[in-house]
């Protein structure tokens, strides 16, 4: 237990620096026995609990609002990976295990776990599930949520949900793992978890593709899907604003096309197939081949416009490192505000046309990526004149955006999730039915609010 | 609606005829509009809604329970399949669509809805969604669950619950559609789903494999995972004590292997890859070869003892006939108990080695077959001497398989789900903790206990 301030304020602090608030304490658990105890005792005293894994999160879930006398309940003590289970792809897992700690282990067993994003190296496996986070790889193996078979948790009257089980199937009442995945620690305090290991790929090949629109994208990405047998990995949307913006920034990357793309996408593919990984006629490996005679076809179809395939290791970094400066281009840009939103696949294009047009029209300057293959996009509102960022109409540009996304039928919140950022705009836009049903759960198993309370529900 | 004794027998009585409940009147709507109307009015006068799709499950879930005035809502009117999103390859329906209906729609734009099992004639979507059905494909495609991305429902107040949504990620709260799904109408009625749509095989490769144990069968399924790129559509237990009774029962069913398999394996490979589907050097297709190579290496290592290889049609629709004509064939046999249970991929070899163990010491003689590609067991307990069943000691037979399940982190529901049959079992065998939270958000989400009453929690 740390209580003196220099202790402390790491916790107190979310990595953004945005949120803050103080805690009467900073506990670390070393079981879900401990952390049971300590809900038990915070419920008899009337103290909020905020649990905190990595706490590495942008929506400021993970520290406490100062109106509520308070505890952080930090995880990192909790750190084992318990076990791996390598004939049933399996490993049962502490939630304060780091995700990159668990990938280190996994691997030595020739498998993989395939949630990949930028935090992965201080984010854990227990915030992970309570945002349910997502990523550049959600394409082929789904969110957090799709990877978990089982979950230990301890429920604010301090018992212990056993749920530690390996199963691929079992209808025995309820789905309560769900419930407690993607809640934010506002339900329970997700202390464990089983699973799902991959096999390792032996083989990758990625390409920068310039194509023709959008919706042209959409026809790509399921034609590759068919033709290479799901293996699609990564399907990245990079238009050319962006490239210049990390241009800008880091003069030492490159344009991975002579001519600009309008719609750029990074698309990677996978397979720990053997016949995919054996050496093919032109001395590369046959899932690289058949990348290439893909994109061949669909140049001549004119779908693609242009193509750039990595041909070495270094080249295909290249490319991701690219991807991976996105963000701290747009921030060294200048002022934007950040949408993280999810359409219908066959209504990004839509989205896409719709906001530009609008945010133009008003002064602002859209910078979108996003993770195309899921219909995830990180849709950057930055100022045509940054000089004038101050005097642009934010807020009716944003109620824009949240009016189109429930005409489109899309999500405001697609991988981020609520935390406090957000929780006014859920009570603002979520449908009413939805909203009074998720109080009701909350009521029912959090009655004296003191689950991370302030976040989601408001 | 219908209120007639002829018009509403079929609809009181499950199609097992085990279970049968009257009913004030079977009511039919046609949209979510009407069905909120008639909840709004049952909840008005305290009366049990029972909802019925296809009425094809095996616990009671379906039919009313006499204890309660009751209404049947039958979703059989709500019939439409109303969008099929090509490219974004979902399908938007109503709860009442009929399964293999959607999957002949579907099929015209090709695509499949994977969804495989016997009742698929009848069965309808909302029932699937209900009861989380799952199959013969679940190891490849998940159970009904994981091929649902949104769904509209009606709750216990009235409310309509608008979650068409087709999205990929969606991070807006709570998972109320997993809460929903599988809830089996005990906390709402789900009256539509987006679901999504998987491109249709372009080759099939199927085998009948005899192995040298379960714990090879589950190496073997590994192999074949990597080495052919998670192709496997089906890996069905079926061993010799079980084909002597199909061939006792279907005299015209052919053995697959001329020895006896102690440890049969029904395997199915399909692939919608270009490749897979190209001409290889024998004549024969890509992916048919390579499942032939596969054997041939896992033959020469032992863990495969004999393989039959369906080179036609016809090969094929007899391996399947076999496995099709298990459940008649046990039931033709003799009386059985029938046991539906899941366990984690590496303890499956353990609980049938001790159940078989104890079953034959109690003079039963089990018949187990079983997905084993998702550790799902039906595993039935038919008297080594029928003429002795009712002296069987079942009780204790029972008992000794959920303690041995709990042991092993089984589910003792695994993919039929609980209705009426197995409420006791829940009752008895759900970890506590688990059954005060179903309870509590049962009482929060519908607390007039008047959707489906008597069915899961009781």
């Amino acid at each position: 237990m740390l209580t003196d301030q220099p202790s402390t304020a790491t916790y107190t602090t979310d990595w953004t620096g945005k949120y803050r608030g103080d805690a009467l304490a900073v506990v670390r658990p070393a079981a879900a026995e401990e952390v049971a105890q300590i809900v038990t005792l915070c419920a008899q005293q009337g103290i909020a609990i905020v649990p905190q894994s990595g706490n590495t999160g942008i929506c400021g879930g993970s520290v406490p609002i100062d109106s509520r006398p308070s505890i952080i309940l930090s995880l990192s003590r909790m750190n084992r990976v318990r076990a791996i289970d390598r004939d049933a792809r399996t490993a049962t897992v502490d939630a304060g295990v780091v995700l990159e700690a668990l990938q280190n282990a996994v691997e030595e067993h020739d498998l993989i776990f395939p949630l990949m994003f930028g935090a992965r190296g201080s984010a854990m496996i227990g915030g992970n599930l309570s945002t349910n986070a997502g990523g550049s790889n959600v394409v082929r193996y789904g969110n957090t949520r799709d990877l978990c078979l089982g979950i230990e948790a301890v429920l604010a009257d301090g018992s212990i949900l056993n749920g530690l089980t390996g199963l691929r199937k079992d209808n025995t009442g309820y789905d309560l793992k769900n419930l407690l995945i993607g809640a934010e620690g506002t339900l329970g305090i997700i202390t464990g978890a089983v699973v799902k290991l991959y096999p390792q790929p032996k083989v990758r090949a990625t390409a920068f593709l310039s194509v023709a629109s959008l919706s042209a994208a959409l026809e790509i990405l399921n034609i590759v899907q068919d033709r290479l047998g799901n293996t699609v990995e990564a399907f990245e949307y990079v238009p050319q604003p962006v490239v210049e913006v990390i241009l800008r920034h880091f003069p030492q990357i490159r344009a991975p096309l002579s001519e600009p793309a309008n719609v750029g996408i990074l698309l990677e593919v996978a397979s720990s197939r053997t016949d995919d990984a054996a050496e093919a006629s032109d001395g590369g490996k046959a899932l690289q081949e058949g990348l290439i005679m893909a994109l061949a076809d669909l140049m001549e179809s004119g779908l693609v416009l242009d193509a750039m395939f990595a041909t070495s290791e270094g080249q295909r970094n290249d490319l991701w490192k690219l991807r991976e400066s996105v963000l701290e281009s747009i921030n060294a840009d200048g002022p934007a505000y950040h949408l993280d939103v999810a359409l219908p696949l066959s209504r990004v294009a839509d989205f896409v046309r719709i906001m530009d047009e609008k945010a133009t029209e008003l002064g602002f300057r859209p910078l979108t990526i996003g993770h195309l293959g899921d219909g995830n996009l990180h849709y950057a509102l930055a100022a045509a004149d940054p000089a004038k960022w101050d005097g642009l109409p934010l807020e009716a540009m944003k109620e824009f955006a949240f009016d189109l996304l429930a005409e489109l039928k899309g999500s405001f919140s697609a991988e981020h999730g609520i935390g406090q950022s957000k929780a006014e705009l859920l009570r603002a836009r979520k449908e009413p039915s939805q909203l009074a049903m998720m109080r009701a759960i909350k009521q029912a198993l959090d009655p004296q609010n003191i689950m991370n309370p302030g976040k989601m529900l408001v």
